[in-house]
């Protein structure tokens, strides 16, 4: 039986969470929270459990599109039709896989900057398209080089794919990259997908540049949003894609053939709940201290600590320590160590210089300074 | 900004139950449960609304694989292992997506029998694939002729659609059919996509025919199934895709960019509900029941009850009453009697002469009882 994806693998995701449970280790691999969600959206929850089970309409319950746009209303100031620009999706991933499968045509070119987050290519392969990689250093703060960019376009580029607070490594745009990336596209039928998940989880008083906010950008982009990474809901998989009346009906002829509609009392639940801001107005903060807490503990070791100016990743380069390859190391000290994180390496078309491990922190402190504290003895 | 799905509107599905809804129509056109799941499973999600709200691993969680496992067990007699040959995913049209497109290459033929599923034709247009139409007839029960089926089978056929019992006709396979196919397909490359979300509903005493019954079949098969339609919980958009490991392991390969995994909460919530087997058995007697309510209004009308030998559906023939095409007709009843349907028309490739709309009866009684009253009189 030949395979679609014969060199794609289990993500590394799923190994190295399986792995971490196999080892007992300290799971700061995979990207989700040590901790439940909030009482208040679990008595939602139970709420909802009775008598809203059945489908949800195919573009979300109209509640939950309606929170969507007031909460982009009072977050960005950006005003959205809940009808036609706003459509509820099985998780973040899901918007992706749709976003992009809803535009590109085989031989069509999106480009993605490395380290780019695992699904990215394989989407694009699977649409018929060619993924067009370029890299970022660790050493110019994984900064896009805007000339670069502009060199790779060509008549094929249907797609640019955009991240913002990336992951894996924390980077943040400025408001100045989203202006440099619109002279760009300006004039041109590119398309963007932008992945905002962390859009609630920047530091240091930044704001976060969604490209909502630049109306050159807004007008061919399709958002992806998720509210497991705000609302410490991973688990629910649920999410959603913003994006212009003309792109939105693209988007939905695609989400309607590849899962159809999102769980009804989830939705309901956090249609009641994103209409608070004090829901995720304090997310920031809250990181910022777990970011500040984990990587105070690598003062004076052999590991770099990186910037992370958003998301709920902390990279350290280990060049100073071993020149093994991130993914055996990764292994090792989840085995040996009993801490586990993820090899940024996977996610570069072609293997970076840079020697890096990426540690989720969206963890409980004791288990943040207990992790610290085996990784800073190396 | 070209579409790649010029010619695909909205689904069926989410026309008339809009309509039915501007209308204020009694509803039976999609297939939803016109009642909520039982208390006990609201409980079990209340239950499992604390502490299981991160992601599940990709391929659902242990204990609801364990359960899918230990129910096809008892139910069909068959052994599946849950840790790779079962994968949770969000609903059997995830299921039926990432099973075409982890196999169906661009160039590819997939064969199926219409009146088809609204969603199988787009699926493998959007895979690459070139999808190849069978027409069965009403006058010959929905019947499928096995010459013409092995008459359309090509180098490149790839995979054949089942769906049994079948949507939106009601009719099933019996157990010779499964030899009849097994035949045909037998010493072929030819893998099976099998839509079994009505498992559960089969009248008349008869025994479902599940592709997992065949060695010949199952060997070959990814099975699609839904917990929606067998525990009136279609708004939690959960099912699962049974296949054996060479096959499972390129679905997951699929499922991982699709949507990643599925509801935490609602998995655990249907681990538990699913060792019951009163939870299911009950079922096919529960909905003949209703099958026989509504088709006993129709005596002495100017409507031709069709045979319905499982799903929730009803088709009715109206060549008796009007020559009006049934697209037309849906929604004149549901503006004028106020009663919803779906047009059985748009599941064909080149137009059926047959004359029929699909109600479901998946309804409280009353609501059948006036329903039916109403279309009676026509
Ligand atoms: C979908 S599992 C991956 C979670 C995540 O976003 C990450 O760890 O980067
Ligand atoms: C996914 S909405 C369609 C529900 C259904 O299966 C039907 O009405 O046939």
């Amino acid at each position: 039986f030949p395979s679609k994806q014969a060199h794609v693998q289990t993500t590394i995701f799923t190994k190295m969470s399986q792995l971490a449970l196999d080892e007992g280790a300290l799971n700061l691999s995979q990207g989700f929270p040590g901790f439940d969600c909030s009482e208040e959206l679990q008595e939602l929850l139970k709420f909802y459990s009775k008598g809203h089970n059945q489908y949800a309409p195919m573009a979300g319950v109209p509640a939950l599109r309606n929170s969507i746009a007031a909460k982009t209303r009072a977050f960005y100031g950006i005003d959205l039709d809940a009808n036609s620009e706003v459509t509820v999706v099985s998780g973040a991933t899901e918007a992706l896989f749709a976003a992009i499968h809803c535009c590109v045509f085989p031989g069509d070119e999106v480009i993605m900057f490395d380290p780019a987050y695992d699904a990215y290519d394989p989407i694009v392969r699977l649409a018929g398209g060619v993924p067009v990689h370029i890299q970022l250093k660790a050493s110019e703060g994984f900064r896009i080089d805007w000339a670069e960019l502009a060199r790779k376009i060509s008549p094929k580029t249907r797609a640019i794919m955009v991240n913002t607070p990336h992951n894996p490594t924390g980077s943040v745009w400025a408001m100045e990259d989203l202006d440099a990336f619109a002279e760009i596209v300006k004039g041109t039928n590119i398309l963007i997908v932008s992945d905002e998940v962390y859009e609630h989880i920047v530091f240091d008083g930044a704001q976060h540049a969604s490209v909502l906010l630049h109306p050159e950008l807004r007008k061919r982009s399709f958002v992806c949003g998720s509210f497991g990474k705000t609302y410490h809901i991973t688990g629910w998989k649920m999410g959603y894609c913003l994006a212009p009346e003309y792109l939105t009906s693209e988007f939905r002829k695609l989400h309607q053939w590849v899962t159809f509609s999102s769980a009804t009392p989830l939705q309901y639940a956090l249609a009641d709940y994103l209409k608070e801001p004090a829901h995720y107005l304090g997310l920031s903060d809250f990181y910022q201290k777990k970011r500040d807490l984990f990587a105070a503990q690598f003062a004076g070791s052999r590991w770099k600590v990186l910037p992370s100016a958003g998301s709920f990743f902390q990279c350290l380069d280990y060049s100073g320590i071993t020149d093994e390859a991130d993914v055996d190391l990764a292994v090792r000290l989840t085995k040996e160590l009993k801490v586990a994180s993820i090899p940024v390496s996977v996610f570069y078309e072609t293997p970076p210089t840079d020697r890096i491990l990426r540690f989720c922190f969206a963890k409980n402190d004791d288990m943040l300074q207990e992790a610290a504290h085996r990784l800073a003895q190396l």
